[in-house]
Order: structure tokens, then sequence, then C-alpha cells
């Protein structure tokens, strides 16, 4: 099978990529920039790699050469902090467009958008896949302007469309602003960590995971629609907080209350992934074998000085 | 209040323009070629003209000098026969977003995306604004990805924004290859004009009403979401042919039931316009005035050869 990543190069996009290898597809890995390329060095005499602007003509006619069987579209504006309301947001769906335009042209027949649990109107109890949509931020809406237009598209050109919803991610390559890289740091660096209450209820799922699961949705053109990748255990926030503690022995530098919550962050996020468990998708790491491989991949980076 | 309409040279946007003048309105009209300003020969010296592609900067450059209180997007892909299924449905995303950036960087507060009766989930009886959404085509889901895209932009910068659903659209300078102007056309030409069975119901709204709303919606900032433009009149296609063709005495050419119908074709289209009832607005002309109007117009037009 012949799959077509964007985002390759991404803290989500990278390990896809490694999980498609591995199951033996051809795979086109598709970048900004060269740069985000490093990370293959040891694979890349395996991958076709496309670079440059999803926008460019240029990249639209690298993709028809591939003449890929599926795409997964994990490229989206992701700067930490600037994500949720960045009007970034509104030329990722340009990028989108400018994506399914020569797609449509190719082989391709099988469409993944990587989504996000921010398209689902949160709820006190689990989200399903039939749960109500009601994004609400920028970031939300125009993954989900992306989610409508690809289903569009795939059904135009006699394809079939998965809106891959991801909830918390987690794992090596973590942009290091975001709550588990940056408990981790700090605590490693023995500074102390100022956090929200983390009350908040989670869904968390090694990314390792998440690409085993993406990997597993291209190929099973039987599943359609909205697919929940989660984990399905909630957690709250605070409880993944304190399970790092305890892994490095330094809790007591765990900050609770000491940073406001984020008004977008909702009391609840947590999802059954009904449709993964119907296709024989488990997860492989529970929490805390997730999290003593991140603090293990850190703790190598800090080490190595990088 | 200063308005920016795109698509202002269309079916749509030029007696949406026209009423916007007469309500007092400094009027931006943006349309893709100058050839589509000739239509406003005896307004032009009233008007501010922008032309060029929406993905164009200079586009942006010169909305962001006008500086807009509200924008009418109304430009999108239309070909009649193609617009429901044309990958060209995706430009008009990218459009719609290339025109959200420089708005919102403008005094920009008030967004009016036009939307189509195809975003819902299609019903036996009326639909209401609370109605579910399900774009069956292309077209549909694009239009719904431009909507999301124009609430969470709007949101971004303290804006409002409303999706004013069209359904069925008629009056001067209607497409020639739809419905009514065709029947019309065939008629005046003593032709005999083969039909569907007509037996689909739909809500027809003269386009100078349709204009009429548009810009009271515009204005009336309370009012948000999901707006059916429509006269909550439910007819039998077959009805409005029968109607044009006892205005003209020729109802005889009616050929129903010798063309087949189209697959994206529902059985039933109508909405209760209840949030423009809310207030205040109600349709000036009926069906059978609309036609008599629209029948005028399209003898003045071939009475005069063109």
């Amino acid at each position: 099978m012949r799959v077509a990543v964007t985002g390759a190069g991404g803290f989500v996009g990278a390990p896809l990529v490694r999980c498609l290898l591995a199951n033996g597809c051809d795979v086109a890995a598709l970048v900004r920039s060269p740069a985000a390329l490093d990370t293959f060095a040891d694979v890349r005499h395996r991958l076709t790699c496309i670079t440059g602007d999803l926008r460019s003509d240029a990249v639209g006619r690298a993709l028809e050469l591939f003449r890929p069987d599926a795409c997964i579209h994990a490229a989206w504006y992701a700067v930490p902090g600037r994500y949720q309301h960045g009007i970034e947001n509104l030329d990722s769906v340009v990028a989108t467009a400018s994506l399914l335009k020569p797609l449509t042209r190719t082989t391709c027949r099988r469409f993944v958008m990587i989504g996000t649990c921010a398209q689902y109107q949160p709820v006190e109890d689990s989200l399903t896949e039939t749960s109500a949509d009601n994004p609400g931020t920028l970031y939300a809406a125009c993954k989900q302007a992306a989610w409508m237009m690809t289903a569009g598209a795939a059904a135009e050109c006699g394809g079939t469309a998965v809106n891959a919803r991801l909830f918390q991610v987690y794992g090596p390559r973590e942009p290091e602003a975001r709550m588990v890289p940056s408990v981790i740091r700090s605590l490693l660096a023995s500074k102390r960590c100022p956090l929200t209450t983390g009350s908040q209820i989670r869904d968390f799922l090694h990314v390792e995971d998440v690409a085993d699961a993406l990997a597993m949705v291209a190929r099973r053109t039987d599943v359609t629609g909205v697919v929940n990748v989660a984990g399905g255990r909630p957690v709250a926030v605070a409880d993944v907080a304190r399970s790092i503690g305890v892994q490095l022995h330094r809790a007591e530098l765990l900050g609770f209350g000491e940073r406001p919550a984020s008004a977008d962050d909702p009391p609840s996020l947590w999802a059954r992934p009904g449709r993964l468990h119907d296709i024989g998708w488990r997860p492989r790491r529970d929490l805390p074998d997730g999290l003593r491989h991140t603090i293990a991949w850190w703790k190598e980076r800090v080490t190595n000085g990088r």
C-alpha cells in the first residue's frame, strides 16, 4: 500500500511514518522544510520525500507522481499556546484544499484527516463517535471545515474518508511547552513546576499507540466517518503529573494551582474508542509504561545536552 | 454602515448591492472581472469597486482600505449542472479563507456567509434553523466548511456571524440553464420544454426579497448563527412551471416527466424562516407576482434581442 503522510516530520507524523514502514507500506513523507527530514536519517532510503508548502503546485505534481493509495493529512498549524486561536488555522484549511485537489486526480481513494477532540461539544461523560459536534475555537472550527471538505472530496472521487480525532497525545518529541514534557523537564532540572489544579479529566495516549491506530485505520477502508483515537481510560491531569513526580522521585516540585486554567480547557474530554475497538485495535502502553518510556527519552536527550 | 459584498455582480449579489445602496449603506462591490460591473452602470459612482481574485493580496489590501463594518460573502463557484460536484468548490473555500484573513484585520465585525439549504439533512416536513446538518454534495460540504471557518474567524476578532441559507431563488438574471428561466425562455420561443415530473417540493423566493432579507440580516447584529432565507410556502416545482405556462398561455408546451430527476434532488426542501420572521422580515412578492416580474424581465430581454 502506498501512503502519503503530510506533517511527516511532526510529533505524530514521524512515528506514523515509521509505523507505516514497519507495516510494509511505501511511504511518501511530506514536510515543509528539508530539516524536518533529519528525524528519518536511518530510514530515509526507504522513503519518498516531498518537500515544500502544500499550497504549491510542485507538491501537487510530486503527489501525482507518487500515486498514493491513501493519504494521512497530519500537517496543521500547531504552535503551542497559540494554535487554538491563531488566524494561521485558515492557512491550514487552504493547505488542505490544496492537497485534496491533486489527490483526487491521483489513484488515492482513502483519505484520513487528523482531527481533534475539540471538534466535539464537551460533555461530562465519555464522548463517542456519535456525540454532537460544536467546535469552540478557530482551531477546532478549521479542523471541522477541513474534515467537511475531505469527506466531500473523497465521495466525489469514489473514495472513503475518516476523521481520526486525537485526544491527549504524549510521548517522545512532544513540543516542550506542553504539559507532559514541561513537567518532565522541570523535574529533571530540579525546578519547581507551576501547574493548574489539574482537575481536568483527559484521555492520554502514547504517540506510538496513536501512530499504530492511524496506520490501521488507513488500511481498513470499511471504517468511514469519525473515529476516536483515544485510550478510553479517563485520568485527571494532576494524576499524570503525580505519576511523573513519583517516577522521578521529585513530586514535591509539582505546584498544583499555581497556574490559572485556560478558558479553552473543558472539565472533561475523554472518549470510548468504539470504532477502533471494533477493528481489534488496543493500546500497547498503559499510562505508567508510556510515561516511563517518555521520561527515558527526555533523560537521554538531557544527558546528550540537546 | 460600510458593507463589502463579494460576488457582487452575481444573480444574488447585484440586487443585494442595490438594496444596500437603497438602505443608505456605503458599499464595496467585489467582483472577479471588471465586466461584472457592467450591471452597475447607473450606480457605479456610488460604489467602491474592487476587482480581482479573492485569493490575491491586492484584493485583501483594497478591503483593508475600504474599512468595512460588515461583509456579505456571496461569491462561490456556481456553474449550473456542475456546481454540486465540481472540485472547484475547494477553490471557493480557499477564497473564503483568503477573504477572512484580511477582514479580521479590518474594522469588519459582522460576517454574513451565504449558505444553502443543501447543508441540511433533507426531511419530509419543513426545515427550521435547528434542523440537523448533513451536506450531501461537495458543494454543500464546502459551503458548510466555509461557514465553520467564518463563525470561527468572527469569534476570534470579537465579531458575529450568520449563515444565511438560501433555498430556491428565482428572478431576473437567474442563470439560463436553471428551471424558471429555461421554462420562460422555451415558452417565449414557443418551444417544447422537457421537465422532470416536478413533484419535488421547494421554497421559491424572488431574488429581490432574498436581497432585502440579506441586507436586513447584515444590520441586525443580534441575529447570529443559521438563518433560513426562505418564503415558508412549499410548492411543487410542477406548479411553478404551470403558473408560468398559464401566464404565457403556453401550458401545453410543458413536458412533465420528459427529463429524469437528478440524484441530488431530494423530494422536499422548504423552510420556516423563523429567525427572519422574528426580526419582522416578510417577502414582498408572492409567487404569481414574482413570476410575472421575472417573465416581464425576460420578455424585454428577448424583445431587445439580447
